[in-house]
């Protein structure tokens, strides 16, 4: 190994990892911190390039005997490979640097995921996905790796305090935060972008009796989901041009909001296919029938 | 009031109730706790009868003046009037008794959802779902919910560890464990089960083309979901009679186990309801067109 090994707390670059575990200070520098060998290993795969990484051979593996030989060097080196600085840390450097208990010494600096609605840039006639209100970060997480699934063009959070780079919800989106193009924005701004784009806006609501499954969901759609508890504001709820609902046959009152998404989302799915197939080519696969 | 308050934690019935904090303790009294307010409501909605209630009207509200205007009073009333058992406890013996931090004063034993597989009763030609492998509870209680919204006759967990009474499946399924017969039994237990019954078993599996939309989901079918990571084990999903795939457009491996479950379960309530519509009654509505 050759490089820069940070041996002190104190070092500067340390303490301004260690910032970053503070909203204000990540919103700032427009990064956030991916930590964790899997976390690091998905964010990769969705395409995501990290500015640095800081690693920790002994933390690695307690079963290591040279650094060079750490089962993890080899994702070291994949980093290094795509120019990302990496960065060593002695144990005690990295455990202060880390924000987990039991850190497995990786710990990277990512570009926060989310853009402004008017760098987000999507095919016309995409399958979009507007959430609202939706804070907890694993339901944002599940909604992003279903967004992803579905082939989602974008995520909207209308709601500008929405943070795409808490590291909750990057964990548990399983890194399709850095897959999909999301933002954030208020809900007049979504609304004007939509509309701008000709997107039909549909809300699910029990108060109809248009199922999702008899609405359209071709072409140039945002679907919005909101809380389970108070569903979407007034004027988005508003502004839907079609309104549906998930037929419920149980006692429970409510599906929990990303599985409501998922089974929206899906019909979409089921619909835009159909149509490809029978307007175009029935042989075609998923990914080249996708799009607008 | 009037009635039984007990006053000293070393009182038999509540070390009986803090003993249930143990999964032997009650599986052997075939009962479990739901704690908290929310759950109860909710567990009550489902059908639940709870066997006895231990209230706490000093923790039911920091502002009340008497036990007997203590808001919780209302709930405690409508759990008497089922014939339930109510206890109450002073401050320091419901915490003792309660597991959680910042108990709200409501703690009920009730009968333990589940049951074996020779006493579920289904009517002929259900939709039924078959969870393998579903360690986390919130995963099993999101499949739950799910569940109970698409008006699946049962859930059968392939595992005879499953724990339907764990308070974490109870919490996250916000009651529906209670609203949806669940059972749990082996792999082979259940393939014999459905066997008889003439179950179709749809496993979904990335290894396939058959998408699910393109598969029949009418009649007697019984959706296998397992890990995310492991899926089925390889006697169900040899056993599988259909193989389907959810179409993945995205750059991430894998839908949330119990996203993939609400994805599938609620395209077979679309083609279901398809097949009545156009056989029966096209003016029928969800509840009524719904079953065998």
């Amino acid at each position: 190994m050759t490089g820069l090994v940070i041996t002190s707390p104190a070092n500067p670059r340390i303490k301004a990892v260690v910032a970053l575990r503070n909203r204000r200070d990540r919103a700032r520098a427009g990064v956030t911190r991916v930590e964790g060998r899997e976390e690091l290993g998905l964010a990769l795969a969705a395409g995501a390039r990290p500015r640095t990484l800081f690693y920790c051979p002994e933390l690695m593996n307690a079963n290591y005997s040279t650094a060079a030989q750490a089962p993890g060097m080899d994702l070291v080196a994949q980093v290094r490979a795509l120019g990302t600085e990496t960065i060593e840390c002695t144990r005690a450097v990295f455990e202060k640097a880390s924000y987990r208990e039991g850190p497995d010494g990786f710990l990277a600096v990512i570009d926060a995921p989310g853009r402004s609605l008017t760098d987000l840039d999507v095919p016309d006639g995409s399958l979009m996905l507007i959430a609202q209100g939706i804070e907890k970060p694993g339901n944002l997480g599940a909604m992003l790796r279903t967004a992803d699934a579905a082939g989602v063009a974008a995520v909207i959070a209308a709601d500008p305090g929405t943070d795409w780079g808490n590291p909750n919800v990057i964990r548990s989106s399983k890194g399709a935060v850095f897959a999909v193009p999301v933002a954030s924005a208020t809900t007049a701004e979504t609304l004007a972008w939509l509309g701008e784009r000709g997107y039909a806006l549909v809300a699910t609501t029990p108060d109809t009796d248009l199922r999702h499954t008899d609405s359209d969901l071709t072409g140039a759609v945002a679907i919005a989901v909101g809380t389970e508890k108070y569903g979407l504001d007034e004027e988005m709820f508003d502004a839907a041009t079609v309104k549906v609902r998930i037929p419920m046959a149980g006692r429970i009152d409510s599906l929990n909001a990303a599985t409501a998404a998922a089974i929206v989302l899906f019909e979409a799915v089921r619909q835009r296919r159909s149509v490809t197939r029978t307007t175009q080519d029935p042989e075609n696969t998923w990914g080249e029938s996708w799009g607008p």
